[in-house]
This record gives structure tokens, C-alpha cells and sequence, in this order.
């Protein structure tokens, strides 16, 4: 088998790292002990946009053949699209030309409704998928052993998604050690909505409201102040704008939805305070307290 | 002089434990080179509700003396009042009767203007204070020492305050390490609704809102895929109920200030999403971005 990774940065990169690894470990294995299963017989080949970069890919181990030229894909039986969220369908157009029939496409992205209409409408044989995985670095120096283990890896098929294909994507994943969930695209995008990208919005907005304050002395001392509860109540909030705007775009109707029932509940609490209703306010308190209790954070 | 602490716990306890070892230490250095400036002639006296914690108190090194008597702080030249919040103006009117004419009175309460007003009419010697140090344990036994080092001490004098026992609670502070800074009680009450309040709110109505979720489905894999961001955005709101409510009572009128103003800078950016002004919401997550940057976090 083939397996083909296009775009090679932090996710895809860690990706081949993990599957070369992988074979490697294995196909040692078996060279101390004849008599274990045999090896896993995949090649993996890149594509980057840049010449520089396959270079690096090859050389770190990342995989075995890397190119420029999408044509590399016409010997993939199985393609990780591991470029950033906008690229994604673009990409599955310009392969097209190079794939075998069998060719199984799956890719990366951190949201799925769209891109699993977009890319299923162009090649029926593809397989929505998240590692819900990654670090505040990118590109291929930053690509590491054991990124996905442990962390979510979801799975969107659809009703018309082939179950063999899901099947193949599913045996890769085993391999990196992640936990597979399988879910519809848009529960997935709700999912994360919530827990991703609402807190986004909601971090941001923090920050951006203390720029409202009008006496500078105020502003001053509040920076001065500023410990760990404002640290981490506004970390995801200040974090990559390019990342932060390409969920809002692409995640538009999950985000508002949350946003939605986000502001509602604001609402509900500040007239606990204006009112006075201290009794509900510490029930609500306590409430928050446990819920959060029971994410396994 | 004898400095008094009313209330034994994270911050009386710490206070005392820091005071005690400050004296102890500087003896030592004297008694090993007599050319050294005076030691500090201060004697620590403490005040608890129970005679058990006054028992560890004088044990562990943290007063030299404990009583549940208030009468002990006829002897003070100085006291700190280190209980909750709710309990300080009370403690103040209690105290009165056991008060020398010129004992100066100060707090260590997290919000300063109703506090301030409160106490300084009982006893005009009276000066606000907030050591912005803690964590999330409580009690004499979670006294610790280096708790004040590098941290914020804010002094919060008003006209009337007398400049000589300002100066006697800072030559107290000192010895604690921490980083002194004055402004009015409503200046600080302010910008710590704005770093410690407003995102206790903020982050505790993400907590809440998770609960609007009709879709069991995808309320379920929200706390599957919950991870570093959400975690550390819902930290605050799913904090001690308790603190939440008494910041929420106590810093009521600045809270409802900065409130206002982020659900204002929260529909803004929500419009932002809903009329897909990309380019508009790219700016201000830019601006949001190079603005937590400001922050010494």
C-alpha cells in the first residue's frame, strides 16, 4: 500500500514521522524474531509546495518519496489532505486527474460539514477525519513522535461513504495510537463549536472589552494586576488570528448557534447580579463548579 | 511594636508565618555579626474563632502569641483583619472596644471601596489593603511562606487616611516582598473586576451555556473532545462557588460595568460572524492578539 500525505507540516509531518517510525520499529522487530507478523509493506509519499521541504521530509524520515508535483499521487492507494482548511477542497480538484479509481482521499481538517460536501461531491470515495491534535508550532520542524496518542481522532462518514474506505483510514489511525470516534460531520462541527471555538470568541472578547476602558488608570492597574485567572481566561482568545478566523468561517453556523445560547446565559447571569438574586447566582455557581467536573480535563 | 493578625487562614497564616521567620532570620544574622543594623523588635499576636487553630498557630512558627479572646488586641500597635470578606467591617466594630487611640487597622480583602467606607467610619485609622497572592487552598495549615513575593500588595488610602500608618503598612509589606502600589478603592475595585471578576462571569457562562445543548449526541462529544483550550477558558468559572459569590455581592457595581461593556464588544464581534465581515474580525483578532501581548502574564 501507498499511503500519500499532501502538505507537510505540523500535522502531516507528524503523521509520516509516526507511520515511518512505525514500519521501521516493526520491520526491526521482525529482523530479532522471524517468527512475529509480517511487516507493514506501506511507502509513504509527500507533496509540498516547496522543493525545501521535501527534501527535509525525506531526510527526517517523514517519508520516503516527496515531490512537488501532485503526480507522485497517481501511486496512492490511500491520501492524507494535510493542508490548511481552505486548500482542502481546491486540492482534491487538482488531484483528480492523477488518482486511481480505488484511491481512498481523507483529510485533516479541524471542521467537517463543508469540507465533507465539498470533497465528497468531487470524489465519492473520501472519508471525513480530525486528529484533534497539535501545539502552537507549525511546519515541518515542528512535526513529533506521538502527537495523536491518546487524543481524539474523528471520523465523519456519511450514509454514501464506503465502508471499506472507512475501514483502511481506521487501520492508519490504530497506528498512531489516537482514540477513534466516529460521528456525523455537522455533530462533530457542533462539538467543536462549543468547546473550541466558542471559547475563542468568548476569550477574545474579554480582552477586547478591557480596551473599553476609558480611565487609563484604571486600564494600567488592571494590566499590572493581571494574574493567572485573567492568564488563562484570555490564552485561547489572544491566540493565532489566522487560525481564529478560519474557524469562524468555516464553523459560521455552529459558532453563531453557540454564540446564541452563549450570550443568553450571560444575559441570564448578569440579571442575577443587577438583581440582587444572590441565592440563584451561588446555585448557578455551584452548578458551573460540578459541570465542569465532569469534562475529563 | 506588636503587630496583630485577626483570622488564621491561607493569608493571616502566611502573613504571620513570613513575619515570624523574617524576625527569627535577621536575630541569627545578628547573633553571628553584632555590627548588623538592630533586630526587628516585633512581637505576633493572632486571633482565631477556634482554640485549635490557635494552638497550631503559636506551633508552627506563626504568632508568638493566639487567643480566641478578641481582648489579645488591646496589646497591637497594628492589626491585620485577614477574614472573609463579609466578616471585616464586623470584626472592625467588635474590635473597638479593645483598640489603643493610635492602633492602626488594615485589610487584606480582595475588593476595597464598600470596605473602605465601611471600616474607615468605625475607625478613622483605618488603611485599605489587598495582597493580590493565593491559591486554591485554605486554612493555617496552607500558610505557606514566599506567598507575597513578587506580587501585587495594593494600598488603597483615601484623603483621610493618616500618611503615618500608611507608612507603617508599608514598612510591614516590605518584609513580605511584595510589589507595593496605591491607588483610590474604586480604582481597584475596577481593574480587578475587569482581570479577576469579569472572567470568573465570562468564563463560568461557557460552562453554563454547554448545558443549552439539546443534542445529547453532541453534548457528549464536547466532553469527549474537550482539551487545553476549553480547559483553561472554563478554569475560573468552575472555581470555588463561594469566592464567586462574594465577588459578585461585594464588587457588584464594577462588575456590572465591565459586564456591560463585554457583552457590547461580544455582540460587535457576533455581528462581525454574522455579516461575514472577514476582514473586519481579522483586525480584531490581530488587535486582540498584540493586546494580551501588553499583559506581563
Amino acid at each position: 500500500m501507498n499511503i500519500g500525505i499532501v502538505g507537510l507540516g505540523l500535522i502531516g509531518g507528524s503523521l509520516g514521522l509516526e507511520l515511518y517510525t512505525h514500519r521501521q520499529q516493526t520491520q526491526a522487530q521482525i529482523s530479532n524474531n522471524p517468527s512475529a507478523s509480517p511487516s507493514p509493506s506501506y511507502r509513504i509519499l509527500g507533496i509540498s509546495l516547496e522543493q525545501k521541504i521535501c527534501d527535509i521530509a525525506v531526510k527526517r524520515g517523514v517519508v520516503d518519496e516527496a515531490s512537488v508535483d501532485l503526480s507522485l499521487m497517481s501511486q496512492a492507494d490511500i491520501i492524507f489532505i494535510c493542508t490548511p482548511i481552505a486548500a482542502i477542497a481546491p486540492t482534491v480538484a487538482k488531484l483528480i486527474p492523477y488518482l486511481q479509481p480505488h484511491t481512498i482521499l481523507t483529510d485533516v481538517g479541524s471542521v467537517k460539514k463543508p469540507i465533507v460536501e465539498n470533497c465528497s461531491a468531487l470524489w465519492p470515495n473520501f472519508v471525513g477525519g480530525h486528529p484533534m491534535a497539535g501545539n502552537t508550532q507549525t511546519g515541518i520542524n515542528a512535526a513529533q513522535h506521538h502527537l495523536f496518542v491518546n487524543k481524539p481522532y474523528v471520523i465523519t462518514p456519511t450514509a454514501n461513504t464506503p465502508l471499506e474506505s472507512i475501514k483502511i483510514v481506521e487501520s492508519i489511525v490504530d497506528l498512531l495510537q489516537a482514540k477513534i470516534y466516529h460521528c456525523q460531520p455537522e455533530e462533530h462541527d457542533r462539538a467543536v463549536a462549543w468547546i473550541s471555538h466558542l471559547p475563542v470568541i468568548v476569550s477574545g472578547s474579554l480582552i477586547a472589552s478591557l480596551r473599553q476602558e476609558d480611565n487609563p488608570d484604571v486600564a494600567l492597574l488592571a494590566h499590572y494586576f493581571a494574574s493567572s485567572g485573567f492568564r488563562d481566561t484570555s490564552r485561547v482568545g489572544g491566540g493565532n488570528p489566522e487560525l481564529g478566523l478560519m474557524m469562524a468561517k468555516y464553523n459560521r453556523d455552529a459558532l453563531l448557534r453557540s454564540l446564541q445560547s452563549y450570550r443568553q446565559t450571560l444575559d441570564k447571569i448578569t440579571t442575577y447580579i443587577e438583581q440582587e438574586d444572590w441565592q440563584t447566582l451561588e446555585k448557578q455557581l455551584h452548578q458551573n463548579h460540578s459541570d465542569r467536573l465532569k469534562f475529563n480535563l
